[in-house]
């Protein structure tokens, strides 16, 4: 049975999971990197950019878990680009000619256009769609694999309270943004429909995991 | 030099230090016990109400950090009693004849009234001051040991806001409350003052520690 995941999602320790004033210069407003930058302290997260070094520990194991078994991503269109790209028809998304998803990515967006196909796998198709009508259409294309929910934290949220959430894998990054889109307004009592696990790692952040009772 | 410290002051992963709807039958409101039953699985927990058993490990050890070394705490008029204790002349806390500070106590409230004291060497002192104020007449008190601030969420919020704070153990406790008083709030970027720490037990909860840059 695959399932619904969600992979090293990150957030402050005040629960925000990018920061206020996002832009072309600024994906994650005034959050900046401090939210992903522990990524590029593991040898994993180094691979994905070229580089080599970094650490083989309990953060690069979670790095490693992007890729494997998942089939499709959906994303928000907060994740696909600055406010307003919907009036670009040139914008492709932040990740250059060859984005790391190597699979079919579904955008939610009121403003639908034609797919993009990209090099390495990675398609994009933009859907207007409920998370239920997301999740069905992403499921179709994963070929029986799982589907990662991506991003950003509204739509991380609009499908965990609907229900449709089976693992997830949070970060908690010691610093304190103050400001921005929080990740858990409006899922009080969660904990009760999931087994919850928290790893702390030698380099501050916290792996927090919810498992779907009875998986 | 005698330090001003936080000891396992716990909030949900959403942030919330106390619930919704205190009230004399529900100190905590909504969050009942869940933000607190952590320490009673601990040894040093249980002994506190006269009980044996329990665990040994790092929630144990930061429970018992709770009285070492300290000469004086400073508490919050919403943690010495329920919305309008202070109307009943009768009303000295929660904790019964003997309360668990066995030091001074300076309540912080609008309606001082004259010093209670009580079993075991805990004396409650009535104030309306500010942190700094409260803080320097927690000092005087103290006998050269550290002040501990013993909230509830708004206290410690304030002196953390102060700068007045050396050293906090924060537990984050994997439930999500969805409303109460947060702790977090007006504290962006609170990080750079500090090393922090972060510790997963195998309970479940993190113990989060800040470190003053410097001590």
């Amino acid at each position: 049975m695959p399932l619904t995941r969600i992979q090293h999602f990150c957030v402050s320790l005040d629960g925000f999971g990018t920061g206020e004033g996002l832009s072309l210069e600024a994906p994650f407003g005034h959050a900046g990197h401090r939210l992903h930058e522990w990524m590029l302290g593991t040898r994993g997260g180094r691979q994905m950019f070229g580089q080599q070094g970094g650490t083989g520990g309990v953060d690069d194991a979670f790095v490693r878990l992007f890729a494997p078994g998942i089939g499709a991503e959906i994303m928000g269109a907060g994740k696909f680009g600055p406010p307003g790209w919907h009036e670009d028809p040139a914008w492709k998304g932040w990740w250059g000619p060859n984005p790391p998803f190597h699979t079919p990515v579904f955008v939610l967006t009121h403003h639908p256009r034609p797919p993009i196909a990209m090099k390495g796998g990675t398609t994009f198709h933009f859907i207007d769609a409920s998370p239920a009508e997301a999740l069905a259409a992403a499921r179709d294309a994963a070929n029986g694999l799982d589907v990662r929910i991506g991003g950003g934290p509204t739509v991380v949220r609009d499908f965990i309270a609907a229900g449709l959430v089976d693992h997830m894998h949070i970060v908690v990054v010691p610093v304190l943004l103050g400001r921005g889109v929080r990740l858990w307004d409006g899922l009080e009592s969660l904990e009760k429909d999931y087994k919850v696990e928290a790893t702390a790692s030698p380099s501050g952040i916290t792996h927090v995991t919810f498992t779907r009772a009875g998986l």
